[in-house]
């Protein structure tokens, strides 16, 4: 079999003229890309270069540049001729400033950076800037236009070129993936995205493996293995992929010229298939596999050294330019090589034959407006009405309901409303395989898991046109609706509490762009990253331990202020409200903490919006306060509840102490919008300290029964008044197979254990609390004893629900 | 090219007799892996089944366990003719208890578990005890002997397996990785393997792909793939798969036992090449694709449903058996057709003829002294002598050095000790192409990278015998590391702090197994887990904010205190004794955070020695307290660090302070081990009350300059007095590419805003504090100002070192 294919296969003239012209283009983009890592001052080398002209500190990487400015040439071509939109998304985006050349080029970077000018001064601006302390940082990020993809954790570059090409039907998404990128586990899973793109609705990802050989200091395992091997695995998962390879610049431009041309007429005859209702099962898209050499026309040897095609050229070439002489001329050799002279004019601007090359308007790469650019829009949500979806709730406590379900009908008809005519829309859910187990079922009745595999007889709810997107990969989940969400559509990726973790980076890394993107021109807010975190730790006494964990909110919390939310709705209705908040929110991460199984519901509609708009209150129903009294005259002890198990847990636990210690005074707090306990100026939506002091004193101290791990408040906390007051119970990570109720024993966060906790703590124990305290001691004791051949839990704790 | 070859090559005769007695095996186990989902009692239907037999709560994962038991059948037969030593790596762990079934078939679980006998009684123990509460977990995890993998969190199956076999190099590790996790990004970067693993000192690694074509509730993307294209995926990769397909289970036994022994015998011969010096570059090792039905020989249909072949059977086949008489009728129909009363006798031993089939004694797969048995033997690590690599530092703060530079020749003489003629050995170095870039490319001058892929002229420190093992994939790194210290061998994980947050579930994975292991009987202590976070958030300056996080720090705080350090070693000589601490450990994740690039050294070897025994110090010598006072005259404040970067700016705050407030009693504080600060009862090496005030007194504000995000101080001294009085600066989420003094400034962490924040906290101020707090905001206001133009930092912070 061979995979490969020749790449001269319809492609069309390249004349030896606009091949020239090209090459110019390649050569000034390269001379910017190394005058970006080395100059201060002299861009245009008008004058012989000196030591001054040298940033003392050489920052940045070489060895991926020509190639990436290379693509960007050469897809300016293909969009000059064909009109094609086109989004490129750059893998390797240590080569920042080959993709800032490339913007500086099209001219956009001095359309969002005027400072920056199309001319001497904007060019020394341009280098000077690079890598340097209050200048921009030597990635592919948020400052460069047109960029989605940051490219400093690797592995991602392809999840983020699919969810861009997800429901946009004309977009062309080129996208570099370097060969040391592509040994990560992300990117290795993402080439399976052939099984989940749909031309008939969908834009193509059009795949540039280039394979340079090396990443920081040693061989790439692509580097060495065969064009038959990368054939194969690419062709194996969907991909029918050419080799252009090579070391001598013409004869590479015109065969990725042809490549590049042969793969754009394949996918607009893909698509014209698909359109037609033709498709093929299965489709191979067509990608690219691309070998030249690391630092290609930088230095070939430096000090007797080979540079050029090995990973000495990874970062900076030469790297003694001001201390030696012998440094400097090989610099400024190096420089002059790509002739500067025939690229400006004498004021510093592009020459007009150049600047010819520019594709129009929003047809430029860094300009489309795909990407956040000028005339980036998003479309709000058009969200269904709440009251349609929301349980009837009329007394809080009693009524048993799975807590996800009615959000899986809410979502069922917000895909309805974002649907189109050709299998597409502008919302998503994304999840590993667990729609169903998260009860969100209901959104298969309107549309499919999405399969561009062979179907089966029997199958179920499978289909090209799903718009639910399942596939057992967190990594994929997450990248593919970041992508999405950057591009300006919206989405949800449901999960696994504990599994979330396996994404934790990504979440990391994407709060980090949308924190930068906040504060660059250019920039307009995207929808947010929603996450749903269900089959939480608690409830998952049945699967064990591995699958008990709430870390993302401890790996979440510490992030950008401005930039994370993490929510803990106790029960259905207020999910729904979160859900909606969540989904017209712009930037940010949202989290969404709570469980599908059957739990107690406490909120109508209207108390949850009432809830979730503050963001926690005194729940005065379920506390012993006498209402008649000011707040001001403090409770004896305050227990407080984030999360629905915990919830449960707090107010079983005081209404233990109303039935047992009637005269002391409860007050019950539950916490829907976690950040609100930071201080003020620490988080835009921090409780002021007379809110904070309305739910919590200023004194008493407080038993906090809380989702995640217990110590996780008291960051959160710090700098309120007198937090050693504080005293939480969460999960402390003791977990197995058990029940519901035995998991909050063994972490100690049972209603017995708050009981004990607030008659510790409570700062006066009215009569009857040495006995009530006996009896949660009792109650613990039976429950140790009942478990070791228990098959479900006590009975009195199953059956339990608020009685007033 | 066709990569499926035939399974019969090669294979042995499989007599109709053999194939009868392990088919009444496979029913067997079979048998017993249906019973642990649904029995209570009865386990061997010596009485007609009654709902009282069944568990009220049915839980666990049938459709993976025909498959897992079919595996182990022929594992066993492949055993008992070739004495092959082999480990089973079981992906899909979700099976469990097919596993479990398979570990009491052959005894070992009666003999770690002596109440689970090999009677009647045990087996009714057996059954009840699963997924139960107080009784054993659903997956394949550390209660199962023969087990290093649990298999709840997917992906990780491949990467263990190559752990364990690398440098053991006569074991066979067969590992089933299922569809479902092929899906996952470490499972799909695994299997890059052969490009690492060498015939000729490490044990060969047979991944059994089994492809029942379902995941929970949809299809799986291999299970709707070609054969040609699933070989043409694996064969691309380094491997020869040949595809076992079928139904019926006579066939599908003959094709998968001539598949292994092909297998093996092709793996005997790979060797004998590679050991007579005639190896192949590259490897093709051998696989098998397994594809069978999902839930085989489970309930056909149910209610006129189809359930085995579909995902209907991933978990409990028959969900109604206690409420419909129907439901009880099938199961006992489905339970008895594996015919239990041919395989046990009256007392519920298992037949003699069944009985021969187990493998003898240690070669037993539950019995593998290789995972934690009870011949797990581990070789304490041969360290070198400390002193041959400390640096001499005679006053402190005031030498540079690279910080991580000693513990790379530390790790070159430990490579050097630890190494076998066979090029193998018992320590290795993971790192995702970092070695070099961390400092640690002594190792470089005594072994290579490993790569098994062809090598090419000027190649430095590349080849087949190589101990380092660099991949750009922190799952690959970490999952090799694992699977590495889980059969008993030692290693490092060495990478750049933000992108360990890649592989952070893994860590918490790890932790969850250790901290379970810790207590199970049969299990002996494996060596540490040991990730060097180096190349660290306030040095990455030049990479810029993707580069910058301290996030692992978050993640492993919260996790079991019995297994978690976290180690801020402030200087090289303290790196070193910790390296040597943690090398010793056993049963624990070691995070060592410090960075690698040139620092202020402050401690020699001794006093390094004396800093991390205690874990934390009062440094006198930086303090402005008066020697001759007894400690309990307590400063105005103190000052603390934990971090290098952190250290050095609270000296150089401490220093302001001596200079302009000489008046001012100021202590310094030094925290190595970051756990110690817990209270007392949360963490093993939590320092004592009177520890803790020694330190931080009980009353006196403390000023503590953190590396990691600055709230991550506060959950652990919550239960410490009065933590109101900490007041953190640490990494807030401000970062870009800029100068390191730079980076302190924006995150308020350096010396001018310590300072400032010891001012404003102090129990008094002394003459001069007006004065200094204004040069400080002068100073932070000339560093705001200058940074826009800066290319470093300001000359009197780069060349600040301690003066007295």
């Amino acid at each position: 079999m061979t995979t490969v294919e020749t790449p001269r296969a319809g492609a069309r003239p390249y004349p030896d003229e606009a091949l020239d012209l090209d090459l110019r283009w390649w050569a000034t983009a390269n001379f910017l890309t190394a005058g970006q890592i080395y100059l201060l001052a002299n861009p245009l080398l008008r004058e012989p270069l000196r030591p001054e002209h040298v940033k003392p500190r050489l920052l940045g990487h070489w060895g991926t540049s020509p190639g990436l400015t290379m693509v960007h040439t050469l897809l300016n071509r293909l969009i000059r001729r064909t009109g094609q939109e086109t989004l490129l998304v750059t893998g390797p985006g240590h080569g920042g400033p080959a993709v800032l050349a490339g913007a500086y080029l099209d001219g956009t970077y001095s359309e969002v950076h005027p400072e920056v000018s199309a001319d001497v001064a904007g060019l020394t601006r341009l280098v000077r800037q690079f890598s340097t302390p209050g200048g921009v940082s030597s990635h592919a990020g948020v400052h460069i236009p047109g960029s989605i993809h940051e490219g400093g954790e690797l592995g991602y570059a392809l999840l983020h070129a699919a969810g861009a090409a997800f429901d946009d039907p004309d977009l062309l998404v080129a996208c570099v993936v370097g060969d040391g990128e592509a040994e990560t586990g992300p990117l290795a899973a993402s080439w399976r995205l052939p099984a989940f793109l749909n031309p008939r609705r969908d834009g193509a990802v059009l795949p540039i493996l280039h394979v340079n050989g090396y990443k920081i200091s040693g061989p790439t395992v692509l580097g060495r293995s065969s064009d038959a091997d990368l054939g194969a695995y690419l062709h194996s998962q969907g991909w029918d992929p050419v080799v252009v390879a090579g070391d001598e610049p013409r004869a590479v431009f015109r065969e990725l010229d042809a490549a590049l041309s042969t793969a754009h007429a394949r996918i607009r005859a893909l698509r014209a298939e698909a359109r037609a209702g033709r498709g093929r099962v299965p489709l191979r898209w067509p990608a690219v596999v691309l070998r030249t050499p690391k630092g290609w026309t930088g230095p070939r040897t430096v000090d007797g050294v080979p540079v050029e095609g090995t990973h000495r050229s990874h970062q900076v070439p030469l790297s003694r330019v001001r201390e030696d002489p012998a440094h400097l001329a090989q610099l400024e050799r190096w420089l002059r090589s790509y002739r500067p002279e025939d690229s400006f004019d004498a004021e510093g601007r592009l020459v007009p034959e150049l600047a010819a090359l520019v594709p129009d308007g929003d047809l430029r790469l860094s300009a489309t407006p795909r990407a956040g650019g000028p005339r980036f829009r998003v479309r709000p949500l058009p969200l269904p009405d709440l009251a349609d979806h929301a349980l009837p709730v009329p007394v809080p406590g009693v009524l048993q309901h799975e807590t996800t379900r009615p959000l899986g009908g809410y979502l069922r008809d917000l895909l309805v409303r974002t649907g189109r005519a050709d299998g597409g829309g502008d919302f998503r859910l994304f999840s590993p395989d667990e729609t169903n187990s998260n009860r969100l079922g209901a959104v298969f009745e309107v549309t499919d898991r999405c399969s561009m595999l062979p179907l089966q007889p029997g199958d179920e709810a499978i289909g090209p046109d799903g718009r639910v997107v399942e596939v057992l990969s967190e990594h994929l989940c997450e990248g593919w609706l970041e992508g999405y969400t950057l591009t300006g559509r919206h989405g949800l990726f449901a999960t696994y509490e504990a599994f979330a973790m396996v994404s934790a980076s990504m979440v990391v890394q994407h709060a980090k762009w949308l924190q930068t993107a906040a504060t660059e021109p250019g920039r307009s807010p995207v929808p947010s990253l929603n996450v749903l975190l269900t089959s939480t730790t608690w409830r998952n006494d049945h699967n064990g331990f591995s699958h008990q964990g709430p870390g993302l909110i401890d790996t979440v919390a510490p992030l950008a202020p401005d930039v994370t939310r993490i929510w803990f709705p106790p029960d259905a209705n207020s999910t729904l409200v979160v859900a909606e908040e969540c989904l017209r929110s712009r930037g940010r991460v949202n989290l969404v903490v709570v469980d599908k199984q059957r739990h107690l519901q406490y909120l109508d509609l209207d108390a949850a919006r009432t809830l979730v708009s503050a963001g926690a209150a005194v729940w005065e129903w379920a506390g012993t306060e006498d209402p008649d009294r000011a707040r001001t005259d403090s409770p004896d002890v305050v227990l407080a509840a984030a999360g629905d198990v915990p919830t449960m847990e707090v107010l079983a636990a005081a209404q233990l102490l109303r039935e047992h210690v009637p005269h002391l005074r409860v007050r019950v707090v539950e916490v829907v919008d976690l950040m609100g306990l930071l201080p003020p100026g620490e988080h835009p939506a921090a409780f002021s300290p007379e809110r904070f002091r309305d739910l919590f004193t200023d004194t008493v101290d407080v038993v906090f029964a809380f989702h995640g791990h217990p110590r996780a408040i008291h960051p959160l906390v710090h700098g309120r008044p007198d937090v050693d007051r504080f005293h939480v119970r969460g999960f402390t990570e003791h977990g197995t197979t058990t029940t519901p109720f035995d998991m909050v024993v063994v972490n100690r966060m049972s209603r017995y254990d708050l009981v004990l906790e607030a008659l510790r703590r409570s700062r006066r124990v009215p009569e009857g609390g040495d006995a009530l305290a006996r009896l949660c001691r009792e109650q613990l004791r039976r429950h140790r004893e009942h478990v070791v051949v228990a098959l479900d839990d006590l009975p009195e704790v199953r059956d339990w629900t608020w009685q007033r």
